[in-house]
């Protein structure tokens, strides 16, 4: 029955039966395009891969998806789009459990970038909210519904990301960003562990402090540090660098963007448009001994 | 571009644009008919409300749905079945926000329930695995991803449902059941807290229980505690109550459903049936004094 059609099995569409809608047995990717390139798609592929293999999505040929990507931005004839796919584990009537023989299906759409100048320009508000995420949130999954009530949560508060606050009082990440503080001259973010996401912004963001002269902690940050840092920062890939400032009902950083957030925006803005003079970095999945999780779940 | 073709975005079927499918942005419902007569539905109704109403999927008029199920039921010619129904937020570009314009849209499938006979009659074996689960398992939401890898995996040790242990090593509930345990004559269950579904199954072991002289304990129990249980038992819509006679390697009960088990299927059973002498419970969705997440993220 679908609305208030009732149809026999067979002549229902088998798009209805997809493990993408019934348990969001799935896995996404987001890529940004600037002037008419792709920026950094090998690392959305490596994380691709990475959340397939974890989920034992099997039989998916990277290159073939690589291509894919390429083959229709080519189609599209947009500069700067934003590319999204996702591959769901397969189609079929409803069971927890599933069959090696069920095949993958793959759904890609392009739209265009929207401006974010403004808000690299003038900074942007945030606020935090409990992180009530699962626990393999370095799987870039289609369970995705605590991320959707947090960002419309921040929306209807005007502000541009929820900052997740984990049961320890620490930041764990932005619901669809990542988040950095600046305390003492030091770039401070969540380590890397099955709760936080390999964000591929944030890997740039590490490398380019690194190769700046800033020095780097990757030790999460408490709520109270967050609120008086010296500055603060979320990275996503589709805004790339952002300033925050202002954190709940805390001003940061004189409400202007600070300076080592300036510094790295114009060196990631060099990436973004191919005129950097830097190594480009090695994407990382997890960091060494931040395992938070039982052995047994990681895989 | 669905699997290797492209098509303009005005062609593809707006069902590829399902938030289903983009952040598991949905609720469902399981119910089981018995000799063509659905299984307490009113229960269902009330669940269903309950999570549409946390997740703010608004405009649903339940009645109609109620309406929806019996008269899709009827069509069907199955005696014994299981209906599925889920309703999600409804379609649109990928967008973690919604507009309150937006359709839900609501799907339904019939199917024959599977004879569990034989599991009743010789008790199944479960195996425990950690609850990575988010904060608001009370929703019975799409986001069904750590219950679908603990289910598979459990299938995959021959076992009948995994339970899940959070990180206190307490027993939160099966994956895809309700989990009890008689201990010292009392019959033990976790409170019902945002970690929790309010199984309706659950909700009749209890009611039973009370009524035919069992004293209920609604404390968690610690894996260790159910190693050494007197019994064990689960309980789901589609498996009525199913007798655990071995967990992890622990044989349970001598490996033979225990007398409490079988006097509590007995009674459900004469529900099943429309049998029982017993007066119907009360739906309780969240035991009082049992928020275990901040007020702020219940509503």
């Amino acid at each position: 029955m679908l609305d208030d059609k009732i149809s026999a099995a067979e002549s229902v569409d088998i798009g209805y039966l997809d493990r993408g809608t019934f348990f969001g047995d799935g896995v996404y990717e987001v890529v940004r395009t600037a002037g008419g390139r792709i920026f950094g798609l090998e690392y959305r592929m490596q994380r691709f891969a990475h959340s397939l293999a974890e989920l034992r999505i099997n039989g998916i040929d990277i290159e073939e998806i690589d291509s894919r990507v390429k083959t229709a931005y080519k189609k599209s004839s947009l500069a700067d789009a934003v590319i999204y796919w996702h591959i769901t584990r397969g189609c079929g009537p409803r069971s927890h459990t599933w069959n090696d023989s069920i095949r993958p299906r793959f759904y890609l759409q392009i739209t265009p970038l929207k401006d974010a100048s403004q808000k690299k320009q003038h900074g942007v508000d945030v606020m935090s909210l409990p992180d009530i995420r699962w626990k393999r949130c370095d799987i870039k999954s289609l369970n995705l519904l605590p991320n959707v009530l947090a960002v419309q949560a921040a929306k209807e508060k005007n502000c541009e990301e929820p900052i997740l606050v984990d049961e320890n009082g620490c930041i764990t990440e932005g619901a669809s960003a990542a988040f950095f503080a600046v305390i003492n001259g030091v770039l401070r973010t969540a380590p890397l562990t099955t709760n936080v996401l390999p964000s591929i912004t944030r890997c740039f963001v590490l490398h380019i402090a690194e190769h700046i002269g800033i020095e780097v902690d990757q030790t999460a940050v408490s709520l109270e540090e967050a609120y008086n840092a010296d500055e603060l920062m979320i990275s996503a890939s589709t805004r790339d660098v952002l300033p925050v400032v202002k954190f709940d009902d805390k001003i940061i950083a004189a409400g202007r963007p600070g300076e080592y957030t300036m510094k790295i925006m114009a060196e990631f803005e060099k990436f973004i448009n191919g005129k950097t003079t830097l190594p480009w970095p090695k994407l990382v999945f997890r960091n060494k001994n931040e395992f938070n999780v039982p052995q047994a779940l990681i895989k």
